[in-house]
């Protein structure tokens, strides 16, 4: 295992300071490093909370801050958070409007973030993020997994919870964002998790694994490798027969890199996923080109696709000063 | 070679289309994709045109946009570009004040960019990067090599630049900026270049290359993996010998990823080098971690520390919208 770490039992607390001094400006650590908030609240503002096990950042922690979340509750590498760790974020972070948990569809973080909204005493809704077209159950998970589209229901809720959009009103906007939203990834090299320390999955040196999940779940089919070209047409006709948007729609285009894949390799799949679109009459309009919903170090990349409308667009335009996504402010 | 790529040989120009499509709204590129250029141009501000090989994205076409390039002309992978792509890019954004060319010392774009502007028929000055501290001569180098200060010495004279800054006087601050600012590498995993198809050194399971170049070139030694404290310490240490930064110094401190780098390790990197500097009464007031001078899908990281004045911090805050980095607009 070749990580740039000192024990595999501290990387995530060791992770966390570093993030918390880089970005002092914009965020703090809870106490215990049991969530990440932002460091500036705006009272009256419904909080927006979510989390997950680590190994996915820029994911959450890098997405908290104005126009985004109000928390983030770390796990350790691929692990659930527990419910301690979000009945405190709601703790710090509500300022009486109420709290919204963003959560991705597995079966860890979906139960502990229930039994959190449960006990913690306040009003809270929830959305589950379930984008991944590749399979319907997975490792992890009953029904789809909550993958890359994620971060565009945060995007987008976080910027309607801003401009004051009640606590009801934003969980309806979410589960909308998410309906509109399909992902699908492939690995092209394994991650290692650092407690683990011996990659999770193997990959002949002709093969990829197409459908993958973020935690190097399996996918649909392991397959020769193939060109992007390829790649994209596969992904994008997954996306496409499952989300059917109507001819003449606007999308916005999301090329995420899994943790190891260098940018003049995502700009490239941009090329071939926006040249597929533009076939099947899908206009993207609105581009993230990026590692943000990241496993730790697998090769890969995963498209996802979001249909926009007037109000999504405004939404995605709003600004936003998080740690990893930044513009207009 | 496992890459998402359609062909070794257009590589370049089909991530170079993706990202023009990406990101429409601040750049385009030139005829027959010589340079890549702001869309909008400032007249009466002088024009920066940085380039070199590809492979290294966001460097420098990333850095494209308010408040940091003009212009970037991208050679093929790890490869110069040659004279008339500057020279084209130079006739495009030159608005009448001149042009500032920042170039990383390697011979053949020291080479190239000199014949660029003896032919560009207009008034042209030069800011040659060199914070490299590893060695004082490499594979493609007499003297250091430039590698992730660069893109510090592109920001600060960008912003210098957009508040109308002279030419002359933004050749003195890039030089000024260069000389406060030192880099060293490692690196955990070769690359390789798309056109040769198997990596450009190899390195045992339990080595790393310490003082790696951006091209893969051989560092001060090859040495067995080490915790990231240890790595924090021996490029700090290389570092600080040769910055002899005062006391109380403030410091700007990079923490770069090459290309395969996952975020979690690169902010646990920030956490040990601050822990170093603070031991060495420096204090790192701006961070900006990520993957932002790479060398294709390298495994490592650099430290890069620039000492700040006011005007260097101001110069650092100002605004900036390009693809891969921006702030305060």
């Amino acid at each position: 295992m070749k990580k740039l770490i000192n024990s595999a039992d501290t990387v995530l607390e060791e992770s966390l300071d570093g993030l918390a001094a880089a970005h002092a400006d914009i965020l703090l650590l809870g106490a215990d490093r049991k969530f990440v908030r932002r460091r500036n609240l705006k009272p009256g503002k419904v909080a927006l909370i979510s989390g997950g096990g680590s190994g996915h950042e820029p994911l959450h922690a890098g997405f908290v801050g104005h126009g985004m979340l109000d928390a983030a509750c770390p796990g350790q590498v691929f692990t659930s958070p527990t419910p301690d760790q979000m009945i405190e974020a709601a703790e710090a972070v509500d300022t009486g409007a109420g709290v919204l948990f963003i959560v991705k569809n597995y079966e860890g973080d979906v139960m502990n973030f229930t039994m959190a909204a449960e006990m913690a005493g306040r009003e809270v809704a929830s959305v589950v993020t379930n984008d991944d077209v590749a399979v319907e159950k997975s490792t992890y998970t009953t029904g789809r997994r909550g993958v890359a589209g994620t971060l565009i229901v945060e995007k987008m809720v976080g910027a309607a919870a801003e401009k004051g959009m009640p606590l009801a009103a934003l969980k309806t906007l979410g589960d909308d964002v998410n309906r509109r939203t399909r992902s699908m990834g492939v690995a092209l090299l394994p991650c290692t998790v650092p407690a683990v320390g011996r990659p999770n999955f193997t990959l002949a040196d002709n093969e990829m694994e197409m459908g993958v999940g973020i935690h190097g779940e399996p996918g649909r089919r392991r397959v020769p490798l193939a060109s992007a070209d390829a790649i994209a047409a596969d992904i994008l006709g997954a996306i496409l027969d499952d989300l059917e948007p109507s001819k003449g729609s606007e999308v916005l285009l999301l090329i995420n890199g899994f943790g190891a894949t260098p940018l003049i390799e995502l700009y490239l799949m941009a090329n071939s996923a926006k040249r597929i679109l533009d076939g099947a009459g899908v206009t993207a309009t609105r581009f993230l080109i990026g590692s943000y919903v990241t496993s730790l170090d697998m090769a890969g990349t995963s498209i996802t696709v979001s249909v926009l409308d007037g109000q999504s667009k405004e939404l995605w335009d709003a600004p936003v000063h998080t740690a990893a996504l930044r513009w207009r402010m």
